[in-house]
């Protein structure tokens, strides 16, 4: 990897784990077997990729990653909740996540149900905290309350979701899984980049400029997931593969093969990449992390 | 019931249901059968006391109750998904609500727990929409927005909701019972009250009498909705009755007998009352209200 983009992966993790230490409450705190599961999935050796978008972005347009802090907090913490509720039985019904046992099977259904609500309405509690309020103006935090709510709702994140679950053993076009892709990683990878930067003060046009550029690294992200699964190798991913088709999800590669996959991803990176173009050396990290996300092996 | 309140409670109902609508997706809209589980939980007959509370708060304090329907409407949406979760098989596994058959009777379970998500997620999308906006400065919705979260998170809402599974069938001595009635119940309502006030201008003490109010008046609704277990008639409830009993849940009715709890309920009511009193005339609807949540019957 790159050593410039080692370290900022490095420094990123480091703060954001220390961040999501100090707002999630201690298991020492009451209701203590709620607050341990809502710990045992944030810290099972998440790759915490939304944050250190978040960070980037935010590096890019000038300000310091520490301002950003709350933002990519909160972003774990959906993608989290997102993870324990997905691995549900009644959902995907997957017992191993990120080599370890997932919530449910840890701490039960009832408590794994509610440790997803708590780590989501805690993710609100964090973009809405005073720390953030100190620098950023009110009107930023609430437009990026507004935007990160829109990205992970029923138009999004859930969407995806349920679509990914309606179209399991489905004949599907290109047009839904295009739609499965958008919403299910993309709006949060999107909501990553472009809220990093409108906390660092971005004008309409930058936050375009990522809203594109989230929406193809979401794509890519995606598509090399189902590649994984595809291909991967259980005891590097810390999960089962080869479940999507079993399944029969709808995915880029299950339709369309891992060679044409994997041409599709490279091109999405040569456009992601030229669509930062205009922010010259300063995109440096952005563009060292699409690469990474597009031939990481975990 | 006073003519008074009959008219701030249809005009309020009439006022939160037509945000609801408008707020939550049409079912035309993908995914269809998402926002047809969110809706159709949102408007199976559910008595809106919490948008009520809120209303009547902003109301005493001095501010048309027109100002707070995003905060009503949220209030409801996390209200309603709370009742999702906790009729989930894992948790509570109930087949009626309000006469009318469960999310997850009729959606299945996978797409109960979604649909409970997204309610609770697109509350912080109205909380953060641009209508509140308009009126209200933003730091105050901040404020709002964190409040609400709290309330409804692992140290309020949910922590009620752990409490009240950990504890079933247990031993549970008076001070278990009530944190339970405190969290489950009373964080949103205390949310509510307090909540509506600070949006409507509220100065501190104002919103600290109000903390206290909403915590006196969570508390008789929960032993009220206990007793209405206890002794209720399942038809008139539309819903089982008796269920707290079979379960061994820890409730101040299971414990000490309905004869002390109808006697703790009124002098809570007193209490809340009297805590009121500094606002005078202008505190009539609330205190109506405590009075018809003490004597309510469904």
């Amino acid at each position: 990897m790159d050593p410039l983009l080692d370290r900022f992966i490095s420094e990123s993790r480091l703060m954001v784990d220390e961040a999501l230490d100090r707002y999630i409450p201690s298991p020492e705190i009451e209701p203590r077997v709620l607050h341990e599961a809502m710990r045992y999935s944030l810290f099972a050796g998440g790759k915490r990729v939304r944050p250190i978008l978040a960070m980037a972005a935010a590096d890019m347009i000038g300000a310091d990653k520490f301002c950003v802090i709350p933002l990519a907090a909160a972003l774990e913490c959906i993608h989290t909740y997102s993870l324990i509720h997905d691995d549900l039985p009644p959902m995907d019904d997957d017992d191993l996540r990120r080599g370890k046992l997932t919530s449910h099977k840890v701490f039960g259904e009832s408590t794994a149900i509610l440790a997803g609500d708590a780590l989501l309405t805690v993710a609100f509690e964090i973009l809405s905290g005073f720390e953030t309020s100190r620098i950023i103006p009110s009107h930023t935090i609430v437009e990026v309350i507004r935007d990160v709510a829109v990205a992970c709702g029923s138009r999004g994140l859930i969407a995806g979701q349920i679509m990914d679950m309606i179209y399991e053993g489905e004949a599907a076009d290109d047009s839904i899984i295009e739609k499965i892709m958008l919403n299910k990683t993309g709006a949060l990878i999107r909501a990553s980049v472009t809220n990093g930067a409108r906390l660092a003060g971005a004008n309409r046009k930058e936050i375009d400029i990522l809203f594109q550029f989230g929406e193809k690294l979401g794509k890519i992200f995606q598509i090399k997931d189902d590649l994984l699964d595809l291909e991967g190798d259980a005891t590097k991913l810390g999960k089962a593969v080869r479940k999507d088709d079993k399944r029969g999800k709808a995915t880029y590669p299950s339709v369309h093969g891992p060679d044409r996959s994997k041409k599709l991803v490279m091109s999405l990176l040569a456009e992601a990449n030229k669509m930062i173009e205009p922010f010259g050396k300063k995109a440096q990290i952005l563009i060292l992390l699409a690469e990474y996300v597009s031939q990481r092996v975990n």
